[in-house]
């Protein structure tokens, strides 16, 4: 049998799984995905995504790509991945792409979205999917702030101390739009971006939350954007308000 | 201390409970609930509702009711439950009402949505909130159907064959509003009556789906709500999809 290379588009809720990326002896995205399609295959097959979630983050769109020499067609596989897969981990789509083809090697963009209720009492739906903030917030502020990640810059302030530098050392990473807003009762930030550092949203809505707050004054947040050594002055919210949202490749081999 | 009289509103994910009803050994909504209003009292409390829900059934509003003696203010009370409660159950609103009031017995109306998700992929994150059936139905039939059940009824056909008929044997009740729509890719049916039978809504849904898959003519289903002994024709949709909406009080004894 030739070889085929299928991309999918994946949604999953991550509250149950403790991540992406193969953990042994733990559930994971990826680890429960290639159970899946290796039952297909009746072989082992291995799944590359576009990129890493942590621990209880979820996806409206994530990516994902691997190899198989079974003939089914797309929209059988999906059929079957869905029956296999737990109830939590959803296939969009899947397509036949060039051999190639890597999720996260040739991924243009990626939007993450970060979601915050604002409310006293957080709906009990809800629990695994906001960040329950009800605390006094100048928003405005958050908004304003949010702006100002767009462009190049060096997200050292804004990665985990263990981060594995994975583009040779540089921290810089171009966002093309970040937006924070208003929705109902949620505070949303919304950001674009060529590619993020390990806990990279979560520590940038650290820091508008402490600007929102007044502990850090809009000079001393940009400051962060173009840091010296040392500089470690916000903390990462919690994974349960993070959405990967979508991730974009420019011209996809087909 | 003079005995008080507190009416909370609830709302809870019913996914993690066997039901409103305390069982021993079990976690219950009620059971969560006395358990937490105990201890704040400090000797135990009954908690009273306003009818019991199926295990995995949701409440986007309940009403409960319970006696104490502790005077703590109505908006510290709500404070206390909802740092002891888990998140999967929070507490909307609490008042002090007349020290006869009886949740259970004093509900004029209570109003149920039971929500179908018709699309193939059901969104990860609605897998415990929404009945998945993306099986070709007659949409217009189902909601045609919906408003026949309008009216006062014997509603023997739509409840459980153990139901304790707890009003004198009579399976007798009214439906206010009773409607079938669309929204989005949910179809959703919402009725407003006197007072529900056991599995009573999820046998009307489970009726619905009978005339929209054809199964069951306008005139057979009409047959169904005065109906002759031993015509059980219906089967119960799945919990996941049942939200109480809200209940009614006439005159709230202040």
């Amino acid at each position: 049998m030739a070889a085929r290379r299928l991309k999918i588009a994946l949604s999953y809720d991550g509250h149950p799984y403790f991540g992406w990326q193969v953990q042994p002896g733990l559930p994971t995205i990826q680890g429960t995905i290639e159970t899946v399609v290796s039952q297909i295959e009746g072989k082992p097959v291995a799944v590359a995504g576009s990129g890493r979630t942590d621990a209880g983050v979820h996806a409206l769109e994530q990516v994902a790509a691997f190899t198989l020499e079974n003939p089914i067609p797309p929209a059988n596989l999906k059929k079957a991945m869905n029956r296999l897969l737990p109830r939590d981990i959803r296939v969009l789509s899947v397509e036949e792409v060039a051999l190639e083809f890597h999720p996260r090697f040739q991924a243009r963009a990626k939007t993450y979205e970060y979601r915050i209720w604002r409310e006293e009492v957080c709906p009990p739906f809800l629990r695994h999917y906001v960040h329950h903030f009800p605390y006094a917030l100048d928003e405005a502020m958050f908004c304003r702030a949010a702006r100002l990640f767009e462009g190049r810059h060096d997200f050292s302030a804004f990665s985990a101390a263990d981060d594995k530098d994975e583009l040779g050392g540089s921290k810089v990473r171009q966002m093309f739009e970040a937006e924070g807003r208003r929705e109902g009762d949620r505070l949303l930030f919304r950001v674009r971006g060529s590619g993020f550092l390990k806990h990279m949203v979560r520590l940038m809505t650290g820091g508008l939350i402490e600007v929102a707050k007044g502990n850090l004054t809009l000079d001393r947040f940009t400051a962060l954007l173009d840091p010296a050594p040392g500089d470690k002055q916000v903390h990462a919210v919690p994974a349960a308000g993070l959405f990967l949202i979508s991730v974009e490749y420019s011209s996809e081999p087909a």
